[in-house]
């Protein structure tokens, strides 16, 4: 069992596209995590993730702030103790319009992908996240 | 794109042998995430999970509290912001030995079972979740 404050993971930048964004990789293959990791974000006042979309799917759960999840269907504001689910392939986007630092997890699955969870571990080598 | 507060799901007892808990089932397949669950549980103060073990992984984060986290390794204190990782067959426990109600994500894979998710949805047939 493993015990640790998320601020003990360094915070990296986050992938392309996306602005004022950085992420830590709480729990991942590597610490024997085999079908998920946990992800913690910072998005600080005007930043954003990109508009995109992929093959796996997003649970996300805000922990601090507010801001905008952006979908094709529209946008919704989000605020601490919010629950946001991504289906897989469904195009999407985080913004923070307030003027507090948004804090969010977001956990991602190691498989539906061509080869499960190398998106993950490929972009963790570049210090790069999907969001 | 599902957005919406974890106190729009019902909070139910979670399963037996745990006490002073309920779990909050955020994230679940009915919503359509295939690979795993989130869930929000509550442990008032002098709360526990039961000690056992099981073939799925916890990642688990501490929203709000403090309390001990316990393996047969021995016990480790928690508090606000911390990740615990509980590997498949690791024997655990979570106790709530603070004043103040602790909040924590616990989520869970629909897989590394026999038959993948099958305890999940019969706990949540049955009202009852597993810590």
């Amino acid at each position: 069992m493993e015990v640790f404050h998320y601020t003990d993971v360094e915070a990296k930048d986050a992938e392309e596209g996306a602005s004022k964004l950085t992420v830590r990789w709480l729990i991942t293959k590597k610490m024997g995590a085999e079908n998920f990791a946990m992800r913690l974000f910072e998005m600080i006042a005007g930043g954003y993730s990109p508009f995109h979309s992929h093959p796996w799917e997003h649970e996300v759960f805000i922990l601090e702030g507010e801001g905008l999840a952006i979908s094709e269907e529209g946008q919704k504001k989000f605020r601490a103790g919010d629950v946001i689910f991504i289906p897989q392939n469904s195009k999407h986007q985080l913004k923070n319009d307030g003027e507090k630092t948004v804090r969010f997890l977001c956990l991602v699955p190691y498989t539906n992908d061509e080869r499960p969870g190398q998106h993950l571990e490929l972009r963790q080598k570049k210090n790069s996240a999907n969001v």
